[in-house]
């Protein structure tokens, strides 16, 4: 079981990088206003320590950094009512595809948009929880699965569906993989935080209006399902992360489609673990096609 | 440039494992029949020196170690010939899909079969010209793009049809993703040693026989193409991998299919490289499904 139970990556305003257990009011729960922290020593997968040097947060970082993420994995169609507004028959087996580590960026960072992403229309959010595994897994059983869970947050799987859906010849990697389209945090409330995993609100707000809003409930495959799968045959690393669908709500399936414009502001929130604010930047250096 | 030509990572029969410099005689290419190599102390992509030290190999490992191999992509319908037989049409932008890290096996190594891809049929394997990411590079141009390799390898991009295009939702990741569903090797040659990367033999033998014997003059999108695309927007790392496609010849395109079965021997060749020969082996273990 990990020391800690919000864990939170962040540059601290003594200049420093630290992995921290962030430190809450009583009742509070969003880990995006954590000002301070217990910093760690040692290894959040294996031996390690929460000390007393107590560390004021200045930016929040992506609850991991890249050396320690091996795969990414998201899942597509999970949930019920997004499965509908895609008019497409829910999965009888979790739908899997990758996204690369350096599409993982911070809860706050910005969302750069290449300009190979700019020249038709097509950009998505998509509000998600992200399940972080612990420790090796392997052919491991449902019941088995939370076993090797560290923890929760919430991440956003970027998706811009031309280059998803109709340029990348059915597989949907060249619209999800750009850098920085896969913000995560804004900390990882641990397995023993997060009782029921498969019952938390969820939501996306666009430049504050609330465009997705659902329950993870309404996951097709929950999170020891997918866990159990996804190990078959496949050793699941610690610091893999799973991205595990997202619901009803994206603009492609909003009437009009509400594509992400320049300078707007992306929100997703889970309950008991907060939210991630990002702001999409149209980058200006040319990308040629 | 790096100080090696041949580029190995092998057991030592002193027992230790290094990075080598393969030492082959004059007139052979093929890594696989490598004795002897100069071990190589220092970072592979950065300062490295290859030493006087001369050790004897025991048994050739995957020409990376995992720790340095970040993200593994693949092509999909990059040769011609293999559209055609895939009845589909050329496509117009690279088919872009990944592997996690877990699927790399060494030159020699088992591919084992888990349960969960026993209980259809559908094996398939695939010999791909794997490139090898040496700098990190964004929106390089094709012009530029050959600066970032740092050599080349054989792979096979083991493939299973039916979790592949028949129980993934239409991505490919299921049925491509398996511990040790990609062997690559037998070692790295430089981008210095092969001046033209896209004009090399390319084989596949199953239990000797020849099943797939083409060119990579016959890829649609060469080596700079590939590199520079797939840049676009995204940070490729030192260590990335990207498996090129495979040419005609596929299992699953025969008459009647040739699957793979337990014990099958397969054999993959690059010219200017060497070889890769696997043995399938059906896991006893159950993976339940």
């Amino acid at each position: 079981m990990p020391a800690f139970s919000r864990l939170i990556r962040f540059l601290a305003k003594d200049g420093n990088i630290y992995y921290g257990d962030a430190i809450l009011p009583a009742g509070v729960t969003d880990i995006a206003t954590a000002t301070m922290a217990r910093v760690i020593q040692g290894d959040i997968f294996g031996q390690h320590r929460v000390t007393d040097h107590v560390a004021e947060v200045k930016i929040l970082l992506a609850p991991l950094a890249m050396k320690d993420i091996k795969t990414v994995r998201g899942l597509g169609l999970n949930y019920e009512q997004h499965a509908k507004e895609s008019n497409l028959p829910a999965p009888k087996y979790p739908v899997l595809f990758y996204k690369p580590i350096t599409s993982i960026t911070g809860p706050n960072d910005e969302i750069p948009v290449p300009s190979i992403a700019q020249v038709c229309e097509g950009l998505d959010y998509e509000c998600e929880l992200v399940i972080v595994i612990g420790k090796q897994a392997r052919n491991v059983s449902e019941s088995d699965a939370l076993d090797y869970v560290l923890g929760y947050a919430i991440g956003n799987d970027v998706s811009h569906r031309e280059w998803q859906l109709k340029r990348g010849g059915g597989q949907w990697a060249l619209g999800k993989s750009f850098d920085g389209w896969a913000p995560f945090g804004p900390g990882i409330a641990t397995r023993e935080l997060i009782r029921d995993p498969n019952a938390l609100s969820i939501t996306t707000k666009v430049n504050q209006q609330v465009v997705q809003s659902s329950s993870t409930r309404d996951m097709i495959f929950d999170v020891a399902k997918t866990v159990s799968f996804l190990s078959m045959g496949t050793t699941l690393l610690p610091g893999d992360l799973i991205f595990t669908g997202t619901p009803q709500g994206v603009g492609m399936a909003r009437k009009p489609a509400l594509w992400l414009k320049d300078g707007d502001q992306v929100e997703v929130s889970l309950e008991g673990v907060g939210s991630c604010l990002n702001r999409v930047v149209w980058e200006k250096t040319p990308s040629k096609l």
